[in-house]
């Protein structure tokens, strides 16, 4: 064992099972480690696993006097306030390409479940509306996926797993993206020159203070009424409340939503909308990915441990 | 007008009324067209449109004397007894390849909201579930897409693009099909073998009295415990009492359905599971491809009556 790490937010037991068999583990199961730890017991942690959006400032920081490396589980580390952590010298790595391929494919659930009202066909079914030949509006004849203009905001790991999959679908892809990157897709030059091309618009930009709500009311109108909206990245970067009001006078068409301002979300006006479909935040959630991102723990973790730069660190 | 055309199934009203610019039309709204017309009526017709799977037998011809076309609305033709067409030279036409992309896209759409159990994940916000912190067994990391094998039962127009589809998911395609075709995916040497090797099977084959029930108990169990079965072609192609009974004691993990034995689907003991997606035989049901199907019946019927050749024969 090579030192005390910290699990800061809840983790599954077969992860921390995992974890355990080559760390030394105390698991604060989402409480603030002051509350959770005395701080003796506090006082050899010398790093902490924790999901990448879950706030994690300085004083928690402080609370951890020989803390040197915050490993985030998953791509994301928009919870971590990185200029305190540079200023107390401690490293930040990630799992960047361990869940892609499932997040991506859950863009992809979401954005055909939407497209083709999935929830309404099989609860006209189970409801027996099909049996007694009961019309139902929402299953008019949809558009389909056939020439879908896909805008991809953002085209790091995930949005190009995401750009590959949506363009299989005789579709025309397009993206934005701070950066222009080696893709056969066409950049467009703003976000809001891509809105306005697309009409499905699949967000996995990574989040942060630069993105908060830039998918906003204006944004969605000129997303338009055909349009759908997806997102697999972080709640924060969709302005709610205006998403919700569009999606309830029919300024867009649908959405898909991973994530939200506010998780869990609660049951409310969001989850009454027939032109929603809604999942518990589970895009990088499957066995295989789950293995893939605590190999990627085990690494950075054993890394630091060793004395040598973490094998995924924080770009 | 060239010529008096029998709608024979239940269609939209926007199809007959595009339909009905360019033919005479005289709609039976799926009633036994000698119950719905008198045998004068009926003396004159000289073409039917038909949904391809409903049952249009010999008596039905017989009583349509000047009948010398059935054009069917999709791709499908089983329902014809194209025996008894035959014998009164009765040509037979469909729309060959205009729904296969949206055919496709909802065997991907089934198939992804199997395994990332869509349905489950949306109702456990909708009920309250997540907000409350409610465990969820149905909602364990299942294994994902990534790597999976996808076995293609039917490499015809459908097939094929529920093979590209498929493939963009980081996934290995193969297929079995009555012959070998010219497509960048093994052949497997009989329906046997793909299901072993498989651990998805997609149903794309046509349907016949050939390929009635030959997905039954055995090949339910050669598919396995993590095997899900996606049909989007006829429910004769599977033995659906077996496949109940696989669902239910786990012999395969689930399955995506959009055709049945009987349709509608009444609610059962099939609608009670929860490792089932379900949809109304919705395969082809998007705007542009109704609009494709329909430019297909109009050139077939327009050919026709015009004295030349269908311009999409039944091969």
């Amino acid at each position: 064992m090579d030192g005390k790490v910290l699990i800061y937010s809840p983790f599954s037991k077969a992860m921390l099972t995992r974890i355990a068999a080559r760390f030394e583990l105390i698991d604060a199961q989402g409480k603030p480690p002051r509350e959770a730890f005395s701080a003796d017991e506090l006082g050899d942690v010398r790093a902490i696993i924790t999901a990448g959006g879950e706030p994690l400032g300085r004083a928690v920081m402080e609370s951890l006097p020989k803390l040197g490396a915050i490993v985030c589980y998953g791509t994301g580390y928009d919870g971590i306030d990185r200029a305190a952590a540079a200023q107390r010298n401690i490293v930040i790595g990630h799992s960047p390409a361990a869940n892609s391929a499932a997040v991506a494919d859950l863009s992809m659930t979401l954005l055909l479940a939407a497209v083709r009202r999935l929830l309404t066909a099989d609860a006209y079914i189970r409801s027996g509306g099909w049996a007694a030949g009961q019309p139902s509006l929402r299953l008019a004849p949809p558009r389909g996926m056939t020439g879908r203009r896909i805008g991809v905001y953002g085209m790091g790991e995930i949005g190009s797993k995401i750009a590959a999959r949506a363009a299989a679908f005789e579709t025309e892809v397009g993206y934005y993206s701070r950066s222009q990157h080696d893709v056969p897709y066409p950049y467009h030059a703003s976000l809001e020159a891509l809105v306005e091309w697309c009409d499905v618009l699949m967000i996995a930009v990574r989040a942060g203070s630069d993105t908060r709500h830039v998918i906003d009311a204006a944004m969605l109108r000129r997303l338009g009424q055909g349009g759908i909206v997806i997102n697999i990245s972080r709640g924060s970067v969709i302005d709610q409340a205006a998403l919700l009001t569009a999606l309830q006078d029919h300024t867009i068409a649908g959405a898909g939503l991973d994530v939200f301002e506010v998780e869990p979300l609660a049951p409310g006006a969001l989850s009454a909308l027939s032109n929603v479909v809604l999942t518990p935040h589970l895009g990088g959630h499957t066995a295989e990915s789950h293995i893939a991102m605590q190999d990627c723990v085990i690494e950075n973790l054993s890394a630091f441990f060793a004395g040598r730069p973490l094998r995924y660190p924080v770009g």
